[in-house]
């Protein structure tokens, strides 16, 4: 690239962002978009004001400042901690900027006097970027050792930022903790692989157990039920009930014949809504050996968390319970065993599709050559001669087939996770999120290899390296109106942050040790090893200091905060909700459709279909 | 080797076994010898009859009947559940080798039929044992279908053996910890890394933390201090009583000079004996941020140890306690920092010991060569040249060289184990073993690569295949009489026999697979691969299943044996045992030598010095 041309392309932006930032700024301003630059507003019933005047059609930069001047507790009040960490992300990404580009105006100069590139001074504008890269610095240069300087100055930056930041973090999570209300997940545990008992129930099973060991924090227990077959009969009265409901608004244009069908639907749905109820008085029977248990104080949940339970490592198993709405009923295996086995076939499924998936961009990449598909079947050379029908092929089919499949690819994902055991919709979304992720990178890996390319491949790494700008691209201002969390995670993402910008540090050293290295002046490089050591036995520490926390919460914590909530009065009505709090909608009594009103009501409640 | 030398071998030996077996029962009787075969009777007090009879000098087998006829009880009452676990190991190798005998003969006339290896039929003794061997069946027969069906049931049978010796042992562990005597370490916890409170020390911290959170079972703690100067004089002090003590009783022999020379010495350790008394009262301001915290049951403990304490994860740290005996107190660095420093430290300090004692091995290989050393050093020609001095070089200090710097290794090892934070002798020495393991495999693969050698290479992970054999090598007899449990484990060992046992199956599977390949029947090979997998499959499920209780004891345990030790009534006495048990024994209250008797006793007492 020229430098005029990047003067231009710097131009062209910088305009555009002007534009937008016009458009923006008036747009918001307007009561009909509120659904789109404040979806958070809305959803809390407030309006903007929609008085006429002159002032809503004229560019303005208030909300940069309203957002510049909104304080952390703000933020933390309006979106939680998530939302709080998320803006520190933001802010670090641009600490870490600021400070590259200014060791960038330090070096600039360095590599612009060096005469590596021979290169004629008079034409500047039509000069290429690479005189001002470090391409341009002299071989053996000792000027190359500023670079190695600033190697060493900009990873201190940086680790000194990802120390305070995860320092600060780890501290605001505790803070955060100690001021929350409680919380049913606080207090529950899942456990799994209840032994069957000859003569007693399950159920009687946990309640004997958690009585005879934990007498004093032990509260409640939900044993989990064998619901598949009652959630196919609602999905099935809940089609029918939508269907009935979309016939009832339109009887009137179309009388006749369709009464008859309507008054058929409504009898089919009155005996399978009898079905469903007959189904849920018999399900007591149905019993998983799975429960969700309930304790006093959060310190009795983690101590059943944290300590095996039953003699056989395979029984009494105890995971952390997800938030109630969190969790995945449908597949709920429940054995040790079933879990150990689905686990591996899960992992087998998983890698054979990922490998298996390699067929489509095969046949996709034999579309895109017409000759080779002639060979292979010759009688299709009548048609592929003819020129629409071969550009269709090459063209459009190709991307098409690709789509076609990747679009199977997350739901294929989410499956496997699911079977994987995990209870919660969030785990099962990430780990499908990290199966996805392999799966990328390893179709890319083979298609680059392939296409024979092997700097795609580092492509592929290197767009790690943009994780925190990528998660930074957000406007702020945004959090304000438009964010709305539905799961607080009290900032457990940060570690991936911080992960993957030790992990862009240490490309970086081994980059810069190559580079000293090609420029001749192996003694920096030498020098440069200790600096990804140091970077990395830095990480270890911050994993052992700070990770722990964002695990789970101390002994300490957990304490004080339950004898604070003791003291506060308001645990008793806390228990009430609690006991209650785990329950498979399946289980919920369902609501007669068509009751007067005409307005629809689904039949299964607190499920998204 | 041929039939006929396998032949004479078998017979040599047999006569041996036989020899041996007589000297040894006649040997065991003569009460002359009693503490070489019976040392437990010696160290528990009883004592052999000595009165004279004839049998006494008749060899007999009466001591195998007695072996063989021990029940698992009555083991497991003299020698503990170690003990027993021991002899099951031993047993387990039985049944393993005679079953791979059974396989043994059915293979045997199978490959004798084959003819791949041409031979003469007519000199049977002077034939080649190879011909017993696999190698001599045809290339691509059907008869090598056998040798895979006998690798799949070989190790369908052991895979049998071990899960059930998992299963007994385990189950074994629990019902040992259910009749087991209460014991100090179960109801200690190692807390290190006490946070600094201004104006309180270690100790208040540490009754203030457990005080509060830990009301109900917390009892007592015992804080750890600095006590390294003071061990230091009480060993020169311990010397020189030691030294005193040997001249007083020699010094009626030698009159004169002498007396005042142990007046000298006498007012010498006085001084230091005051010294030492000195420093144990000044002892108390020197606290290390490290205290041994008990509680009132196991289960407490247990909670302690499971669930991290500390807001600040490089605070508060608990550690399961080793035994008071077990305690190394020397180096006890206490803060979290120090520890993740040293175990660095030692990490690389061991990899640079075992990589530079490459050094020695070349030395001494440069000695076998007389030549090189001449043409390195060519003044050394002279000497060299007497046959005395040749002989010496290349045959006798290669070896002594070797010996001498091998017979540093365990120390330094066990220095470096002790540097990385262990507290308990059991922990270091284990550590120890593992390092001395690879830093063997290490120069063995070192030395070999040089000799150019790959099988001896194998030979080193082949060795790893007769563990159990090894450990079964000792007679089982012996275990009444010679074996003294020092420290208990509850047969802890025993995964490293079922690891190393699946080790060498995967081991012979991969080979089975090789020679299949090698003998032209690739369908074999393939169906092969499976075995390991299984394999490796099963093994997976033995650790989830088994290991758990091979690490701590599940809270169903702690707290029945809890509730058991509470009724029994005896708990206030151990209570009163338990709150002394750790003590540094630097700040034992010393004695002063020389009472009266002259009987020497140790100054410092309770350490190994």
């Amino acid at each position: 690239m020229i430098l005029s041309a990047l003067l231009t392309s710097v131009g062209i932006n910088f305009g555009l962002c002007l534009l937008f930032f016009t458009l923006y700024s008036v747009l918001r301003k307007q009561p009909g978009n509120a659904h789109v630059y404040a979806p958070r507003l809305v959803a809390e019933g407030k309006s903007m004001r929609s008085d006429f005047n002159l002032e809503r059609f004229l560019p303005s930069a208030s909300w940069v400042r309203k957002a510049w001047e909104t304080s952390e507790e703000e933020l933390l009040a309006l979106s939680g901690l998530d939302g709080v960490v998320f803006m520190r992300i933001f802010v670090f990404s641009i600490k870490v900027f600021t400070f590259a580009m200014i060791i960038g105006f330090v070096l600039l100069p360095i590599n612009f006097l060096g005469n590596q590139l021979t290169m004629d001074y008079k034409d500047l504008p039509n000069k290429s970027l690479e005189s001002f890269s470090i391409s341009n610095v002299n071989d053996g240069s000792n000027r190359l050792w500023i670079h190695f300087s600033a190697a060493y100055i900009f990873t201190g930056f940086v680790c000194y930022l990802l120390y305070s930041e995860f320092k600060y973090i780890s501290s605001k999570r505790i803070t955060c903790f100690y001021s929350s209300e409680p919380m049913i997940h606080q207090f529950t545990v899942l456990v799994r692989g209840i032994p069957v008992s000859s003569g007693i129930s399950f159920s009687e099973s946990v309640e004997n157990f958690f009585t005879l060991y934990y007498p004093s924090t032990y509260l409640s227990h939900v044993i989990v039920r064998r619901t598949s077959k009652l959630q196919k009969l609602i999905s099935d009265a809940d089609d029918l009930s939508r269907r009935l409901l979309h016939m009832k608004s339109t009887k009137y244009s179309q009388q006749g014949r369709k009464v008859n069908l309507l008054d058929h639907y409504e009898k089919k749905l009155e005996s399978l809504v009898e079905n469903v109820r007959m189904e849920q008085s018999l399900i007591t029977g149905q019993e998983v050996p799975a429960a969700f248990v309930s304790f006093k104080s959060r310190f009795g949940a983690a101590i059943a968390l944290h300590i095996k339970q039953g003699i056989n490592p395979t029984e009494w198993n105890t995971e952390a319970a997800p938030e109630p709405q969190d969790v995945y009923w449908p597949f709920f295996s429940a054995s040790f065993t079933k879990i150990w086995i689905s686990r591996y076939v899960a992992f087998v499924a998983c890698i054979v599709f990922t490998v298996l998936f390699f067929g489509p961009v095969v046949l996709v990449q034999s579309l895109t050559h017409l000759d080779q598909l002639e060979t292979w079947f010759p009688f299709l050379k009548g048609i592929l001669s003819v020129t629409f029908v071969s550009q269709v092929i090459t063209g459009y089919l190709p991307s098409l087939i690709l789509q076609l499949f990747q679009h199977y690819v997350p739901p294929t994902m989410i499956l496997l996770s699911s079977i994987q055991g995990y209870i919660g919709h969030t785990h099962i979304e990430k780990s499908a999120c990290y199966k996805i992720l392999w799966f990328t990178i390893w179709n890319v890996f083979i298609a680059n290899v392939l296409s024979g390319s092997i700097l795609y491949q580092a492509n592929v790494f290197l767009e790690l390296k943009n994780i925190p700008s990528v998660l930074a691209v957000a406007v702020p201002g945004q959090l304000l109106t438009v964010y709305s969390p539905k799961h607080e995670t009290n900032g457990k993402f940060w570690p991936i942050v911080h992960n993957s910008t030790i992990f862009s540090l240490v490309l970086m050293h081994i980059i810069a040790i190559g580079i000293f290295g090609l420029k001749k002046i192996p003694l920096a490089s030498g020098f440069m090893i200790p600096l990804p050591v140091m970077t990395l036995l830095f990480n270890n520490y911050c994993q052992k200091r700070f990770i722990p926390l964002f695990k789970s919460y101390p002994a300490e914590c957990l304490i004080k905060k339950d004898q604070d909530d003791q003291s506060s009065g308001t645990m008793d009505a806390f228990y009430e909700k609690l006991v209650n709090a785990y329950r498979d909608p399946a289980l919920v009594p369902i609501q007669t459709p068509g009751n007067g009103d005409g307005r629809y009501s689904p039949l299964l409640q607190g499920t998204e279909v």
